[in-house]
């Protein structure tokens, strides 16, 4: 056997989702040698696009005389991706590498494992990824008693207890405001940046008492846009506190009292932060690409378990 | 002057919106000729393609030597659209021909007369179209009074009283729908045709009572498609249920208690009528296009009393 080149990486972490695909080159359990991202997401992948895409991606990575273990979490794991990893079933552990779908690929150098997302079945639910995040969490925080809320296109809130997804629910919102803020009549009235704390503020706290108003207050913002100029990054920020505000006011039971950790680093998991805050929940945040790698990683460990370091 | 050929129209009706435009070549008061539908609506013309395109619709109704008057209402007379006519505002009733904003043309043989929408100040909100439904509706029933519905891709329900629009409230229900089952992840899920009536009616009352969680409950569509093999038609009669049971939550003061006719007589209008019926509200219904026809009659009348049939 050859002697890997310095830099050849020992296995190989992924998110893969609808939109995006990210991988890590790792040394070792937690060293990261490098760090890839594409577009190629499972949405415009058909399923014999994955192994070329994985492959071309890594290039002169793929090491000589052994598999590369590939470790993935996301979407790729639906029945329309990859391979199917079907769910785990709530209340459960996010689950490790012993459920993980192993994939069949033509090249022997791959080695590709696909973690599970959890379902639910009442109310229905599902997530994809976000488990790998929670998994994340408790590798840092074992005796993590609270909550996960997980920001994004369909955010999540997850109750966790005693290493265990207990219940979660999903809320539309971020397709909402994609979807309202750049297709619908809105899209003439709301800025495509900027922001404005008190706006925001304030729309969380209308949508927190008056939910049901929301199609009505939507449709307030172009009539003030066209009646009395508002400002477009104004009309932004109340759009997403309307949007969240509905998304609180029905997310209460998961909040209120409970210890509160929003994953997630960047604008949008700040205006969750904000949000809980204004109602007197100090909610932490938490790196969501940082979680998700420690959730791989975390997985990886199960395998080295019973696949220890290759002696090449 | 030449005799009008038989079928020249003494007046055009317009309704000019913001995706189609619809002509009716109108004989005397209210005999209608010809009725001519296109899809170029004002979001697909430029300022100076309004006149080449209203011409080449009327082709040989041109008449000779004289003006032929064309009533307009709707989104042509948006700020982006052929003229401004601005707003009235209400209270106030449905704008006649005396606030109509005349549009110069190069063909001298067009008189276009635009009517204008309604604005209110506050809660901030607009119309262009629907106040040319309730002057039909006025023109019909002088007393009515009540609330009238108008179903759409935005809904308003507006309060009528001794001949004005009092007050009224603008709803995104029906560009909701068509965002989230054409461009969301809902799409996978919800069909384009077919319904589930039990299915509506339960959603309507779920969101009435529950309004607040109504991100969460559209997500659970998807993953009832995911894990139960929810029906897709089903899914859209619950989809549909949901987005007008919120709206009916917030638009609770206009028709509790009072008398409503739903201005619509397609699906849409059958399914507020139903909503309505179940909350024990007698929802009546009336055409949408005839009532729309019949206000523009009414500005005509209004314009004959200024300018007498041409004696040509």
């Amino acid at each position: 056997m050859t002697e890997p080149a310095k830099d050849t990486p020992d296995w190989v972490a992924a998110d893969w989702g609808s939109s995006h695909l990210r991988l890590w080159l790792m040394a070792g359990p937690a060293r990261v040698l490098a760090r890839i991202d594409s577009d190629a997401g499972m949405a415009g992948l058909a399923r014999d696009e994955y192994e070329p895409t994985l492959i071309g991606l890594l290039g002169d990575a793929l090491p000589q005389g052994r598999a590369l273990p590939v470790i993935v979490c996301g979407m790729a794991g639906s029945r329309q991706g990859w391979a199917e990893a079907p769910y785990a079933k709530a209340p459960c552990a996010p689950p490790s590498l012993s459920r993980a779908t192993r994939v069949a690929t033509a090249e022997p150098r791959l080695s590709v494992h696909i973690l599970p997302g959890i379902r639910q079945d009442s109310p229905a639910d599902v997530m994809r990824g976000e488990e790998t995040q929670i998994a994340g969490l408790l590798a840092a925080r074992p005796e993590f008693d609270g909550i996960a809320c997980l920001p994004g296109t369909h955010t999540k809130w997850a109750r966790i207890s005693a290493g265990e997804v207990v219940s979660f629910r999903t809320f539309m919102t971020g397709e909402l405001f994609d979807l309202l803020s750049t297709r619908s009549v809105l899209r003439h009235s709301v800025a495509g940046t900027g922001w404005d704390a008190p706006a925001f503020d304030a729309a969380v706290s209308d949508a927190l008492s008056r939910p049901a108003d929301i199609a009505a207050r939507l449709f307030a913002l172009r009539a003030e846009a066209l009646l009395q100029d508002l400002a477009p990054q104004v009309a932004r920020a109340r759009l997403s506190g309307l949007l969240i505000g509905i998304e609180l006011a029905a997310a209460r039971p998961y909040w209120l009292g409970q210890q509160v950790v929003v994953l997630g680093a960047d604008a949008i998991a700040g205006a969750y932060g904000a949000a809980l805050r204004a109602q007197g929940v100090p909610a932490e945040t938490a790196d969501a690409e940082a979680l998700t790698l420690a959730g791989l990683a975390a997985a990886h460990t199960h395998l080295r378990k019973v696949q220890p370091w290759p002696a090449n």
